[in-house]
């Protein structure tokens, strides 16, 4: 499937994004089974952003970025705009004026395997990006790749319509169908995770509250009381 | 050609470079052709400085910060010290005292291919400096190299008095012949490019605006209402 | 030495600690003849933070994180937790709720050559933590390593109980038994560099305060008028 | 889906696989639109293999290879085994004890986004075996993963029964019901190519064979005798 | 410790020595508890060479192999020199003539976590070697270092004396007083490997030569007989 | 300089080339003071071959083998091919059916800072090449570059013309207007380290047939008997 648009996709549901938005990336992570992170050197342009969406997916090639601007007709407000490369490149493939169209059409965010320009500009702006270099280098509008098909971006496969999140940790992609469940998971997880934490700020230990104690003795540790010569 | 300091050097004009450090590095990267970008490995120590300047070059090697304290007596208030390494080395080849010189003296800017040290003192000095690295790995003086040499700095070529524009995308040199010209096309991109941000502004798409339709359905693009099956 | 807990280290003494601590990583480095840095990928997850405290060490293994958990019952206040891992791992082992916790513990600082995340969190908890990664990849507690024998993190050698120094020029370990006399050359660096400081600022070069010119002949450093013909 | 072994799976047509064998790698991207082939990272233990086989995926965790054995019960003769891994790993998950294994059970060769080990011994044995590292180091069996789910093998999504094939060039990955089209597409690049291999080792140009000078013309390539003054 | 020549330092036991060379990388390192294990980017510069030897350590800097020429005064035949480094560094600092020398010497073989040259040369000499590159890049002497100092190479922790072993899989170091301890439980893991290999030729599963699905079972592993949808 | 060929260069003489081909790498390297090494990450896809020859250059675009094609068109027998890109790239630029085309315009052999594949094929036909990868991945033919115009290959500064030597051991530069006088200091250099070869094949060491002690005792190398206690 190369060369191909696809204009019409199935998004996810608003409430259920909304709830995975507030979450953030490494309680949906966990929530869905630890699956679906792409990998740590994308990073955002500027620190503190929260979002999450329905993907709206573009292949691009190396050096070149086309498919952006051929995605940009096809994204709808909310979105999130993901764009993978048919190898790795770090071109600047996304700037200010890309950054200007996709503020005007809404899109909540931009995940992107390939670089970005016009760093000061866009972070200027307060659109949510996150990539995997920041480069001036210049792209073409030469090769024709796709939009709204399955891809692989950064290590991770996005289908159109499935709900990315993405913060200061990462990018966290969770398939459309599986999304309310994985709603529903995070937030027992984040009422739990609170127990815990109020317990620890007490100083409660970890071996303690989850009841590490005998595993760790099954699995043979020692204790010794040292100090150690030396 | 290895042990050699020149030390005078035809510099760029000043009124050039204002203009070139007011565009910026992307600009003036499309501006010349895509050309003369410095690898994007090289970063800001910190976030906000943009400058240009005659290039004033020092050749060190692995571990060794000799030619910079060289390269000192050489650079004239305006200059952006560009620091080259025989091989690939990240040790903290320029920390706070040479920071603490080179402002003295006057110097725009520091580009270094190796590492940067004193990292919280030179950024509250606000001294703009771009480095592959921070360490506090310390550095020998004990190997010549030479200053105001042609050299290659994070994969660009880059000759004594060439303009050195940096900005927060990285950083790109012009040459010294070429700078008025460059300056000259990249006020043409600056005025071009505001007319566009206008029109994607009110939410007009690229494929628009460039006109892309007619080459993409001539490389085959095609079309397909979705949502597909899944 | 695999599946050992040492309960009780020897610790370096506070005042020592404190000096260490002002005097931060670069002037430690080179006091203690510039060894002991770890690696330049250990990097700050916020910036402006400098510590020094008694190093309790954790061995991990790639994608577990609960020899963490088994060091928290060991950790002093005032401690700086060292965590090294058996193979290059960037999962995310060290998160908010153990940020909660050694935090409650009174750790002066985490350094982990895996990943982090919970990046915003532990930021805004002000917690100072170094690591090689920001990843929300989870961990599992399923394989045993030690605590407090001597390990290896980001390619420097730590003992328990030995100083580590870190802020956003990296992270420098000091012997325990080293700690004194380097502390005291370290204040002694920083006499000496405040008086050559001064002396830069008042726009003297480097060359002649350390009288460079004559070992730069010996070499055969030569100079040449110039421009050179171009 | 995590923790899910599916025993049987739908394999690609035997013709299919053997014509893409003896097509190789990269015959077959070209004739599949260029998608399909997993970053040049994964590199062959020995140099001289090409095979082409169903995929029967497992999905591991970094320093874990129980899923390896898992996948052992479920291959059948002819087989290529691929080993993805949740995050980056070069642990040496895949040794000569499994080499045995999968030799005995049939397997074509063995695809691992993470380390071998026993590299000598599994040389002379003539597995055929691509990885992203060769290193001793062990892994445990301690997390359950999945067997024969869609996974992202270095880069490249891959399913049950989907055709990889491999060689000195790399690795490729062919959708099952894209298998036998790819393979006919293949077969006619090989004739196509075989014209013009004839044709360029007489010394024709690839610009005369390709009729590349309109177009170099019409993008503005310029021609000058030369030599340039130096 | 920076400076420093150790004349003399405590060897292995040779017999010892014998057993762990024969045993190689992999048992060695699972004999100790999967300890002691370089970082995987040191590689052989040929195929075939399996090798153990007591450690003679030489710490050098950047661009620099001073210390090389000072450690080949204090070998003895059968030493394996270890050469790291103070920082990452690629150079060349061993070619040819060291390779002469060492042979001449009696060396087993050379670990050097910087990079090596005369690759051709050396190959042809059958000199055991392994490096973290292959690069021409020449270095000074200049700086001092030291040899027959406890030393962290390629991320491994190398005490002089220590049982260094190497071959095709990468480089273990076992600490000289647990040598005899690590070949005994070597051999033993040996013996019992044999045993493995046996049933695993048969096509036995490992799943149940190691009596795996009851703990599979446990952690949730669930079967599916498929073929799923597609 | 963008969008140029230069049909007609200065070439240089050959027999000084010859002179420089045999040498070799790491002897013209050094014979010119340590300059113009590529990086070591351009490794030779098979091992053996020793070249030399004028350089022809070719600046690609990443993804992009167009000027691959425009440069073959200006090669003349014994010229080396030196592939450029303008961004890191590692897509498969070159592979048999130019490999095919090189060989009958007698090129001597090629080097890309790009990709290549068709690995086995071009080592069969034995045509000598260097490259930072293998893969498959296909290139376009869509934007121009530049052919013989001066460019950076792997961090070394190539101008047409230029002698280029490679090897096992990497790939270096020698200016064109250099080379006889790089030749005859190769040529002096290598009788010099024929004597020294012979004294340390008799064992004699380093440290006196270069003299070192009295220099090392100068920087304050201690020596102490040992050995130490542990």
């Amino acid at each position: 499937m190369n060369g191909i648009v696809v204009r019409n996709i199935r998004r996810a549901d608003p409430d259920t994004i909304a709830v995975l938005e507030r979450l953030g990336v490494a309680t949906v992570h966990e929530a869905q089974g630890r699956t679906g992170l792409m990998q740590p050197y994308l990073r955002p342009l500027w620190h503190g952003a929260r979002i999450a969406g329905s993907a709206v997916t573009a292949l691009c090639h190396p050096g070149d970025n086309w498919m952006i601007h051929v995605a940009c007709e096809v994204v709808k407000p909310g979105d999130v705009l993901v764009i993978a490369c048919s190898s790795e490149n770090a071109n600047g493939a996304f700037g200010e004026l890309l950054a200007t169209s996709v503020k005007a059409l809404g899109v909540r965010g931009v995940v992107i395997d390939m670089g970005c320009r016009d760093a000061a500009e866009i972070t200027e702006m307060k659109l949510p990006l996150w990539s995997r270099a920041i480069s001036a280098q210049g792209t073409v509008k030469a090769s024709i790749g796709s939009v709204n098909v399955p891809v692989v971006c950064a290590g991770a496969s996005v289908s159109p319509g499935d709900v990315v999140v993405a913060d200061d940790d990462g990018v966290v992609v969770v398939p459309r169908k599986e999304a309310a469940a994985v709603a529903q998971a995070g937030e027992q997880r984040e009422r739990k995770e609170a127990a815990t934490r109020a317990r620890l700020q007490k100083g409660e230990l970890g071996l303690d509250i989850y009841g590490m104690r005998p595993a760790l003795a099954e699995k043979g540790l020692k204790y010794v009381d040292g100090p150690l010569d030396d």
